[in-house]
């Protein structure tokens, strides 16, 4: 059994604004002060993190001059120097200022989406700059509590256009910076535009250079739907397009949790984590997730030290249950395997098909699927005991 | 003020298991005899309706003979040339019988798949047969309890096989048919897959002929999820892909209620007639709903009755909603019109938008958006007092 | 038809936390200015509002010496007087200081909980001094993210504990006070203890002095579990615990909207009013709703206006539907008012009844029970086309 | 490390209607044989349960007269004598049959209701006969899809007539046997009486024999309405009233799955083992689940052997996490145990209260509750890497 000690070759990644979150909630003041973005870089460092990741605004003050932003960029770099740190990733704070009120991109006013471009544009500069390879974009503010505010095909249309003007921009720099799509279905508007994973896909099918577009999936955000994480990633990896992920935990339908990975739904996770590590996943393990207020300094980073330790486990797990004979034999009752032969035979045609009509219903309706034995040699392995 | 009585103009369908409901659910038996489908017809005509859709187990029983079968489609026949009802829609019951209890087009077992690619071909040709124009493909068994049974990328390689051999075929045949995908969340099955409008549209672009398929959204479906059913809707229609929709009603997040429309989320219902009817939209008008269990055969017809009447009502109020010049104001005080101003300027860069940074964030910030009013000017033309 | 102007005999009660909520979110900063309340007593005054409610520290900043509690209190005072708006409610602020961060009656740390106990008992002087005859007690922060942190049981303990020495408090200074605890589900915190208006009631039966206490439900909050407001209302006033509630608007399962009244589940809200006005409720008809942060202070007072409008709506709409004839008629058919006869006879026993055997079960299963036609005649009349 | 394998002495029951779950739901047919119930007995008693329980239905057919319920029983009798199982508790169907399609006990036709509870009265007899201690009554009918089918108060004072009948019926028996109330929140009615535990205890209190009637809650029932299972249980044996409960698996919101114990919420599961074990509940441990419908006979098993597995793995490692020093030393720096003192001193007034006054709030808010740590700890033990 190993210790479950991180290290950089493990590829987790921790948002500036997680660990640094300081406890505020609708009902709330902060309970924990301001946490210096060097200290963060030193202490994930220390946890065995391999980089760190941020809103713009996180690091440097929304409304900072020149000056001040210089001073800032340089005391993280080296900071990052000292650590061996990365920023595989960075993100727009499009939501905090009340001047993103009715949204960024989708705005109802023109002024308000030209800034908010702007703001984008100047951003992503800043993450070619520091070498990042995924550009996030969270949509929070994009959406309506009345269906009266926004039309959202006309939105849409904003939409697609925000995001057409910032890729064509990467393309004219030459940057190497990929843009990943964040879905979320409501809070803190009523109702979220590109509300879960399929509907952002979708919407990427729209764009001018779908290629460069991907998604960024958040464990919560889909449990938040009473969707199915696992499901949503699958057809991400799918479509090619699972370019980032947020980890995280949820309790159900309920408000946004961002509890530690793994806290949430564990055998979710489990599988989770049997299907990233399955599907030869290379990118960042990220952790999008909020120290929950109760908590002290030293209970953040007991909280960020738990989601790296538990990804570990629940990948250790996932391992020995692909491992199991018993797992094997029980996949080939289930018939797992055969879905991956195709339904038609090498160059057989719908009229062929249709002849081939020898089929014993009654007995095919009769064959069970041995799922219930499957699931629980899953639990098994999930609680150690297989 | 109209009496709301529906015509044929108005294109409502129902589905011939919505009035044929005989009332069963998990925990009770049926309540209610069989319905005749011809009496159906001439009930459904007598009402107002335009057309009536089918499963074809709903019609032609399941395991019936060649003559059974015909017999069957020539009663049928003659009560629609009786009474001049329409086919416009015919789809394929692959959930009920026991050899679908793990999916058909995605189930393990490759002889199931088979099946029910043969079932759902003879379906195809019995729509055309029918002068059907929109063929519905609702997978409610294709999916699963526990993620150890089934590989979600594998099963939709086998989706999307078995959805290429159904649109070569049509277009084989030549039939004006086209395919709308009906996703929904969960239930018959733990989770489904392409649980949302989302999902589905992004699955269709990965499709050999994306452009023969659309979607079939339903009201309830969406709302399982906790997703505003008006923005599946539109995402739909900006994508081209509204080929048909199901209208019923839902209180929430909980099992699939399948109310009468207008019975659920009425200020909902409100704006999805106000963006159909204001889209243009001119597909059927489908009902897909369950009369209660606690109603008789007269039940049955009010709630149809039921559904047909609350649209022409709200269809009136959106019309008079967005007739009024006080909306008009609201909408201009609320600069909905503005978000169809490109955010560009004809020609624009990104280096001409950099530069043009002349924005007085916090005077932006400080602007109301005057939604309140708006909403309220709908609910006053929703309860008939504007 | 009404002009739906509201009147101080409406008896609309508003929180001063409502009108002066300032937009801050989880995701974003204020976007409004703070209210003052006296002005905020003059605008619901001219509104047609009758009362106005606050928590301490809405009106008295937290932390305030005696001189600037006395200087507030005595400019609040004199609005009052000069508006004639009467202070039917006070509750208290146990949740935004970061001492209640593990809660406040049933804190962990002893010296939180008898902090906390001691601001309620403050806040209950203020409370009969303002002539106020109901006390809110939501304890927002009362509840738990990991069920390691509480043990229920003991927790439950302490918050009676609080509770009784609450209630032996007003009974020995003679107050006319009563208590009304108001459930909420979740968020704050992960799960709250006494999470819906069954469970407040329970727990009111365990108390010293279970006579003065009832429940205060919130439409948002019953329906943040999925639950019917009307029948948590209806159940509080078949106990006889319906003290004082709180009216706004939510849409389904998610983060808590606060929505003004009726914009969230019409229906529900034509039930409600019909329930409350024929039950003969006489307290408060309070609005606890946040204005959305999209509004500036226009907005916020067309969006109080709009509450009370909503609600003279539907209690005349109710009016209307329980005169009608037709109403009536289809009651009947539904055999409700047979639901007001006891099922067993005057006198009759056990044994009585086991010997009254003549029953034909299939026909009185047969019977229809007709409630399509009544709910669409209740739609009918909701949408004003009766 | 045990191997898990149930004996009697760990009181593991199952309904015979779980077993002998045939398979269909609201979108498909039945895909199993019935089971005969000697058989269920006979394999049940195989796997290591305890006790069989049953709705009258399930092992006495709906109409069957008297001898053929006497040979019935008596066959079922025999097979309890030679395997040593007991039935340790018996409820009433009064759902299925489409007589009781408005409800039973507040069915709006009083002949229904009367027939309603001479059903329930017959099996009360049967239960004493067989030597059952409890006897749960779930209302699954009991409820409406619209408000204006059922005044709530009325049908509460119906609710409550017939609880009273029949607990004076026990009493004058003089049966040694007590009601347990099974809330549910919605399903298969729109919305059911009694949605959540806290309404049943609220509910009970009414009563005329309060102390004959607990509550039976079911995992899934109170996650249906997003509750912590554990939380209402917890509230039940605070109250004195957890008479019985119903284990099984439930993935969130949604229709009712009913999957084996632990394959839902593995965590929430955790945390009741160790709420039931630390809390000397000495009742069953009834397991209220349906297999699959993709599970042949062998599945059947397969899932019954699961719940009773994951039982005891859970009951180990909740033995384990409570057993550990660093769990003790973790539950000391959260100051868990401190919730056990008393927030008022012996004999202190409030008077005493507000007079001690020496309270530094900003240290107090600034301890950190150290529950990430503690969590983790649960997480380790649960994981069995601790």
């Amino acid at each position: 059994m190993s210790d479950y000690t991180p290290t950089p070759e493990d590829r987790f990644s921790f948002g500036l604004w997680t660990v640094g979150f300081r406890g505020g909630d609708p009902f709330g003041e902060p309970t924990r002060d301001r946490l210096d973005p060097v200290e963060a870089v030193h202490r994930l460092a220390e946890l065995g993190a391999w980089g760190i990741t941020f809103h713009d605004d996180d690091l440097i003050p929304f409304g900072s001059d020149a000056e001040e932003r210089s001073r800032v960029l340089s005391r993280f770099q080296k900071a990052l120097d000292e650590t061996g740190l990365v920023v595989p990733m960075v993100t727009t704070n499009l939501f905090t200022h009340p001047v993103f009120k009715d949204g960024a991109l989708t705005a109802n006013d023109r002024d308000v989406r030209r800034f908010a471009l702007r703001k984008v544009l100047r951003n992503v500069e800043l993450a070619a700059e520091l070498g990042a390879r995924t550009f996030v974009a969270w949509g929070g503010r994009e959406g309506a509590e009345t269906d009266a505010a926004k039309d959202v095909r006309v939105a849409l249309d904003r939409y697609k256009e925000g995001i057409d003007v910032v890729c064509q921009f990467i393309k004219d720099r030459g940057y190497d910076l990929r843009l990943a799509l964040e879905p979320k279905p409501n809070e803190p508007r009523g109702d979220i535009l590109l509300p879960t994973v399929g509907h952002a896909l979708a919407f990427i099918d729209q764009l001018e250079h779908p290629e460069m577009v991907g998604v960024n999936p958040e464990v919560g955000h889909e449990q938040m739907a009473g969707l199915n994480y696992v499901h949503g990633v699958a057809q991400a990896l799918w479509a090619g397009k699972l370019f980032h992920l947020d980890l995280n935990g949820q309790h159900g339908i309920k408000y946004d949790q961002d509890l530690r990975f793994g806290a949430g739904d564990v055998k979710n996770a489990f599988f989770l984590v049997d299907l990233l590590e399955s599907a030869g996943y290379d990118g960042p393990r990220h952790f999008d997730f909020k120290p929950p207020r109760t908590e002290d300094a030293e209970g953040v980073w007991a909280s960020a030290a738990g989601c790296m330790r538990n990804y570990l486990i629940l990948k250790e797990r996932a391992a020995a249950f692909r491992a199991d004979p018993r797992v094997r034999e029980a996949l080939e009752a289930a018939r797992v395997p055969q879905l991956e032969t195709p339904t038609m035979a090498p160059g057989e045609t719908a009229a062929d098909l249709l002849a081939d009509d020898d089929f014993d219903v009654e007995a095919a309706a009769a064959r069970g699927m041995h799922y219930e034995r499957l699931d629980q040699l899953a639990m098994d392995h999930l609680l150690g005991v297989a």
